[in-house]
């Protein structure tokens, strides 16, 4: 298949694939919410070919998702950390957290996310930034709809399906 | 590169990755968040080859993320419905929408959510599901660290970097 260029999407959703919607580059930023920061760091948690992670840190740093910083001059070595628009990236990954604890596992997920403000063992649930009420799919409605997705609404409704 | 079972790591993000992390299952997931139920609408409107739409939505079965239901018995025709399971990943859509909307446009993003609840335009911000405080990676822990990490921060801190 070829690859397919999803930053020309209108969407935001593509966009953010495009960038991210890779599963390495996932559990890299994973890794880096942790505190990881070097390669050597990243290989031994991962288990990744070498150059897989070279791959994937330097789209990260060319995407501005990761600083590459030398921590070290003489020999020089780098680490790998989050600027502002990786951490940004943060509820994408509470958020995956949260269905896979509630979807993949047959007895109790290993770990627990703890809110250090609160101090409790929590789940992240996405709130309104306007009235902080709940969000769920049948009260957030997105407009426009792509051109295509319109039109196949609206056939349904004329079809009476 | 062989294929890894992330299925098999303790890692929530891992496991979500595993049944959702490839951009065309999640685009697939975000039209099917927008009301889209058939093969020639996901087709129509994400420009997918359909072999690849055909291996994507039979995997979402599989995986009960998605729902095959006849509408039609003469011909047979089937729709592809979101179950609870797959209803559940609006907070991984609503996420990597922000993402994309904040840092992947140089103007104005196109699509707007509305909360019809409250009849804004909004963006999905996550809350502790204990407190309702707001969450960002210096107020959250994850407990216990996966092994290697736990040492490599180990050894970072105890050369005092």
């Amino acid at each position: 298949m070829a690859r397919i260029d999803l930053s020309t999407f209108s969407c935001s959703v593509a966009r953010t694939l495009d960038v991210v919607g890779d599963k390495w580059t996932l559990l890299v930023l994973r890794d880096a919410f942790y505190g990881v920061r070097r390669f050597d760091e990243f290989q031994a948690d991962l288990g990744i070919a070498r150059n897989v992670l070279t791959d994937r840190l330097t789209r990260l740093v060319e995407e501005g998702v990761l600083d590459k910083v030398a921590y070290e001059q003489r020999p020089p070595r780098f680490e790998y950390r989050l600027t502002a628009k990786g951490r940004d990236l943060f509820p994408v990954i509470l958020a995956m957290t949260r269905w896979g604890d509630r979807w993949t596992w047959d007895g109790e997920p290993r770990v627990d996310l703890i809110h250090t403000d609160c101090g409790q063992a929590m789940h992240a649930e996405p709130v309104c930034s306007s009235c902080g009420g709940e969000l769920h799919p049948r009260n957030v409605r997105a407009t426009p709809l792509p051109d295509g997705v319109e039109e196949a609404l609206a056939r349904r409704r004329a079809a009476g399906q």
